[in-house]
């Protein structure tokens, strides 16, 4: 799913993947057991979190017992989905029926909102995770963390790895292979992966608390409700 | 840039980078040196090989000189565009002045189809890099290639690695390693990364060969070309 003003590698890294997973699918002669669709509320191209707009070709409603969900997350934008209804109410209704509820990065801040991983352990962006904590989930600082049928992945770019964590989930760890090698993800970030002994997760508490104001200066009780 | 039914995880890997320099150099009050823009032939929204639209707030014609440019890649459109006049005299226009031009993927045929990679040393999506040699360059298979100006990224998702590493060029290796962490790249692949020794890079040749034929049927010179 999208909705406005998210961050597009939330949404694509995963998109990618599970398109992926329909071509190897294909060329392998492999029954599909899934089609990938993205819903939002309106199809009309909306903002991202950067110059691009990005359209949805599927309403919500139209797809109102998915097997899998994957939602994005983003800054502002997302910590105000937190106060939209509809959005809150559609994770709930695919809740019922889903097989497999996903997130990316502040994603999880929306399950969470929506009342789904309550006293379930899950993870998020690293500077988000005090929100997470406070809408009754247990942060987790792994990459992607598995509870039941909660698949929550960490900040932005781990919406990859949780998506090919997923695919093999869904199919077999083979296809997933095959994916991984389609999309050519062989990691090799320029300065090595993140030091975290040299990460305060707290560092940006200031600047969080500012984006959650920002977002939410009109729900002074779910505002109370994240700053803890 | 983006045009019609690219892969869009080669254009939003970086752009997401490129847009978390913009925010770590505000942070850290250092002057930015570059603005991110994202160009194409038409503002409207255009597909791209998965269910979403993505749209450019901006024309071609609106950005002449930009210091960088990053072209996606993708499959028979992407092949498509080697007959598009107007992209690739945007290309060569803006070789006259850039200080980085970059690619993701088959983005790199692109460059070399403009001619801007004539006995250079470059990169692209594994399957494809007959492709490349045939339109001039040499194909190392390695992550990112740097020749010179020419900042080649391999398949996909190797446009964020790549990116990290042009943020570096930019900026600094701090710079680029605070982008790193703010959109959390410290990828764990599943299954590990890619066991190249496994693979043939020319397993699916009978595949691109049938991409190159449904993508340059109405052009016998350019597919003779491509296909050696």
């Amino acid at each position: 799913m999208l909705y406005p003003g998210l961050t597009p590698l939330d949404l694509i890294g995963p998109l990618q993947v599970m398109c992926g997973l329909e071509t190897v699918e294909a060329m392998f002669g492999v029954q599909p057991r899934h089609h990938v669709v993205v819903v939002a509320e309106q199809v009309d191209d909306v903002p991202t979190d950067t110059p691009v707009r990005i359209a949805a070709p599927t309403l919500l409603d139209e797809v109102p017992e998915p097997d899998v969900v994957v939602v994005p997350g983003g800054g502002a934008p997302t910590l105000r989905q937190l106060t939209n209804p509809a959005l809150l109410d559609y994770l709930r209704q695919v809740d019922r029926s889903a097989e497999v509820v996903a997130s990316v990065c502040t994603g999880s801040l929306l399950l969470a909102g929506a009342g789904l991983l309550q006293g379930r352990r899950a993870t998020t962006h690293w500077a988000y995770h005090r929100f997470l904590d406070r809408l009754g989930a247990t942060y987790v600082p792994q990459r992607w963390v598995e509870d039941g049928r909660y698949l929550t992945g960490a900040g932005v770019s781990a919406g990859i790895d949780a998506a090919l964590r997923l695919a093999a989930r869904l199919t077999s760890d083979d296809l997933a292979r095959a994916v991984q090698l389609g999309i050519e993800y062989d990691p090799h970030p320029p300065h090595g992966g993140i030091d975290w002994s040299g990460v305060d997760r707290d560092m940006l508490a200031e600047r969080v608390q500012a984006v959650a104001e920002q977002a939410l200066g009109a729900d002074p009780t779910m505002l109370a409700r994240l700053l803890g």
